[in-house]
């Protein structure tokens, strides 16, 4: 008998928190009252229990529900369904946190690359990598094209679309993606140096998969998609089933209220399979704390048995003269990415990415002589 | 120059709003400040912008933002990235609503069955549906199609699994839907009227796929499928190019982006293809106020150029002594979901169920000789 053991955050008052928390383990298996499950074997086997309540902060509780691993089918979107299914309907209950058995993860590879795959790739070793985006949207595909090889010249190791990239008619998707190829073979027989263009996926899945095929035959070395956008499970089947690139994870709807990004982006989506995840570092212009996005670099990178360790990255209103506290505060194994900030030096971008690069190159912990890391040796 | 007009409501301080708002129209089309766009073309066809800002309530406005309808490719998942991406991370913006031109609703069918679909395969006409829930989880096979039977012998219209229903061992899908699918046929022998059963698909798309074929080859009329879940461009993938029955939507993960429950169950639901939609109705066992679910109702049944009608389908908590006042409420276009309050009968559940059913039909504003209606004559 194996079961999952979820954690919750529950808003309600302590006169009430039992009988909540007792209602929560039922929503999330039997969805009937408890005194409706006559059959034993569902009562045993089936039906979720309360494992612990603890109190969290004001108003709060720290609610453990053990759901058994059974009614999951081992399949992402049924696992999702029973995390938090219809309690993502209740604005008082929150989905922070899972521990998930070991037969239940033996049916998830999970990143097929990870951080030493994309170091590989990118021919990056000893210190951080960095990213840059292709944007605005609405740009001609020659001038994204353009843009990949400033960005690449200068010496960035992924060059990603901007995530509102798509198949629009001001730059369909295969003639941006051949272009940019195009552009970034250029620069690297220039430079002599590799990086990698991962353009972004998005559509209902045979588009995905459609997409996918294009992006490979154009020798695009990584891709970016959006788990929570694309839809988890589509996200899941397309790694496993059609990808052989890493994937680069973008939180686009993953959304601020009902699952604690620490364990979407951290967990989730490393356990679906993505190589690295974008998030919204704090101080940016998006409003999660330093702990939030310390939680997500800890649990892409911790050990966990079966998994490969995730890449993360951190993002949004970054600047290049932050980089170095970055660098110091996630260690090496990071991809910094930035990216209004630098197309906002206008005519000197081609100056201010050197910057950025050389801002990330010079305060490695490693090449400072500190081999300070805060990735575990997993 | 074609547009969509986005709702948002943004909890911010008045000294703020106007720059909050400012940051979201540009956050949700080029994803740089104003200043870095530096392209004419991009910043007069591509460029969101803010449309309208109003006082709210206590500390929320009421933004209206326009994006570009070429930002979206025509299609669901990007569709989404533009109206609520990025956004959704923000824990100060809810997405409350968008109006959509009509260049762009072209590109999307609806429901292609919707209300007059489900009343012609049901064979009811002239009073509102019933339907009644397969549950617990965890229940073997034959029990599940006991069930089944109890329910449409007793008159019920339309018996769905619970959503919890998977693919598990104790019930697996292909022997759990050939069972029911067995038992309605023979219940409809010895009724002499029809009875819908509505397997949940759920699972990555190709495994959708597959069960839509198992649930096709095995006579079943309808399918209940959660698009948060499933994500909704693999919904509306699902239902454009795999199924051929009406299907009926479950609100399951629907909760968890922020998205206003009006505007993704009752307007994005029925766009992307749901022919009936499932609701939390107020004073049950979830949150939702009667405003929400008066508004989800018409949203699912307002005139739509080109979209039918959806059929609501308020559940969750509903009791047979309920029945009359939901009828009243939502007029005679509903089906009445009901699930644990029947099955806490226990042995006296086709006695119950048959109370449900006649509750239904006897308080029908048509049969009361007061044709009254809530929905509009589309």
């Amino acid at each position: 008998m194996s079961w999952i053991d979820v954690t919750y955050l529950v808003r309600t008052g302590a006169a009430d928190i039992a009988s909540v928390a007792a209602a929560l383990a039922l929503e999330q298996s039997v969805e009937v009252p408890a005194d409706v499950v006559r059959d034993d074997w569902v009562r045993e086997h089936v039906m979720g229990r309360v494992a612990g309540i603890e109190p969290h902060d004001a108003g709060r509780f720290r609610v453990g529900i053990r759901l058994a691993t059974a009614t999951t089918g081992l399949e992402a979107a049924q696992a999702v369904n029973m995390l938090f299914g219809n309690s993502s309907l209740h604005h008082h209950v929150e989905l922070v946190d899972a521990d998930f058995p070991p037969d239940f993860v033996a049916g998830f590879a999970g990143p097929r690359f990870g951080i030493a795959g994309i170091r590989g790739l990118a021919g990056v070793h000893g210190r951080p990598l960095t990213c840059a985006a292709l944007k605005p949207q609405g740009l001609p595909v020659e001038r994204l094209a353009e843009l990949a090889f400033t960005f690449a010249a200068a010496g960035i190791d992924v060059v990603k679309d901007d995530h509102g990239l798509a198949d629009q008619p001001y730059s369909p998707f295969a003639a941006r993606v051949a272009a940019c190829c195009r552009a970034l073979e250029r620069a690297g027989r220039e430079t002599g140096r590799k990086c990698l263009y991962a353009p972004s996926l998005v559509g209902p899945p045979r588009t995905l998969a459609k997409q996918a095929r294009i992006a490979r035959d154009e020798g695009a070395q990584m891709v970016l998609v959006a788990p929570a956008l694309v839809g988890l499970p589509a996200f899941h089947e397309l790694v496993q089933e059609v990808l052989d690139v890493p994937v680069l994870a973008h939180p686009a709807y993953g959304g601020a209220a009902g699952v604690a990004p620490p364990f979407l982006l951290g967990t989730l989506f490393r356990l679906l399979g993505a190589d690295a995840v974008i998030f919204p570092n704090a101080g940016g212009r998006f409003a999660y704390s330093e702990q939030t996005c310390t939680d997500i670099a800890t649990r892409s990178r911790r050990p966990w048995p079966g998994m490969r360790p995730m890449l993360p990255v951190p993002a949004g209103g970054m600047s290049v003269e932050r980089a170095p506290d970055i660098v110091r505060e996630y260690g090496d194994d990071t991809m910094l990415l930035v990216g209004g900030s630098l197309l906002a030096a206008g005519d000197r971008l081609a100056e201010r990415t050197r910057a950025f690069v050389d801002a990330v190159a010079g305060t490695s912990p490693v090449r400072n002589g500190r081999p300070v890391s805060a990735a575990p040796a997993a």
